[in-house]
């Protein structure tokens, strides 16, 4: 099974400001839509049908990300998910965005379980937790 | 030489709003993503290297968007772009999107030829022209 | 009662691209903003809660703006939304943004009452009419 | 001279996911926005002013945020920005962002200083360092 996710994304104008750079705003969204990706891949439902379908959501409750080189149309963007620590009611998450090669940014992202929309927390089912427990990689 | 061109997108989670659709700001991105591939794919250049490398842009004068059926993650979405007019200094495209084979939206974009960041109206290069000039197909 | 109603937002460098202006995927979305804020304005009661809290949605059907002036962030943007037709389950509006006085962009978008989330066409609850009908000005 | 200074964002349906909260990959952009007009109000240029004008950049190099509860339209999201460090090439804020009083979300965000496109790191100019050194508060 493999632990490492790739998620490839295009960037475009639409994403550059005017340093001619993917602005620092998009590079959360690059992450966090490589981490629904994450789901989709490896449990079968993303956020969306996670949340609509089976009553689970997955807030965060922490992001850190170091930048280390800009992110531009020039190439695609190659984000790296890798599954770090799954408690009892959090799930962590390591991201790194690569371009033709280089880190462009490596982040971490902590979601909490939770019952959709009433946020009380929760454990994940059983099923979801037997695909995604031997993902963890160390941190 | 294929006139219509198709680009394709996950949609995810991010896209969409407490209806539980891509919400209706989403759907230009969608649309002028769409054409930016289409730029890339018919010219070898996305208009980030058109604007940065050629110093062309091509800013949009209108846009018209029909919605016929919500955009949501449970299909990725196809834009189908063709180009419908190439003017002296002016280019429009239409973009139909597609889920799970049914038009969710059908729009039509304008766009005019300028010198970068100057905004004055121009002609596209001779090379640029050649290339797409072959693509019209009727409005 | 003032039947046009203006909604001042700040342009940054979050909404421009390499053009040194507001991408044009910002503009439907500027306009968009300027509608939400709109009804909170003229019925109390912004998208979310019309949604949210009494089961309300306008998804739209139709949106065409005509792009005329670079918006900014030298000035902030200045929409003037105003109410030009109230049908039985529809409604349009006119949209024109400015910058410093001068027109940039300028559209219309149409809307549909439904029931939020089984998205069935409805008419919109008397007192809700009874607010807005009033507002109506010439398309 | 405050070292404290707020802004205050409107917080609409755009902002908002299938969870009915903003989506966290909007908390982010918030955060950049209210550090951007911060940069607008203590020295008279914000990010766009500075980047094209006096061809200054301030990229990121590190962020790291902490969410506590989730920001939902109900009401206005007031951001509370603060310079806790100047370093001779560096600049650190810390942003909180506030709801009714509660706080939702508290951020660290790092840039350098460089030559805007070159990317060369660089120091500010004095009339800049002048303007700010004044508002620097523990971290």
């Amino acid at each position: 099974m493999a632990t490492a996710f790739e998620y490839t994304k295009r960037i475009g104008w639409a994403d550059c400001d005017p340093e001619l750079i993917a602005f620092t705003g998009r590079i959360p969204y690059f992450a966090l839509e490589a981490i629904d990706a994450w789901w989709q891949e490896q449990t079968g439902t993303g956020w969306y049908e996670l949340n609509i379908d089976r009553k689970i959501g997955t807030p965060f409750v922490h992001m850190s990300i170091d930048f280390s080189s800009p992110v531009t149309p020039r190439h695609p963007l190659v984000c790296k998910v890798e599954l770090t620590k799954l408690g009892t009611k959090s799930i962590h998450f390591r991201v790194g965005g690569y371009q033709d090669g280089t880190l462009c940014f490596l982040g971490k992202f902590v979601s909490v379980f939770v019952v959709a929309q009433a946020l009380d927390s929760r454990e994940p089912p059983a099923d979801i937790r037997a695909k995604i427990a031997p993902l963890v990689v160390p941190e």
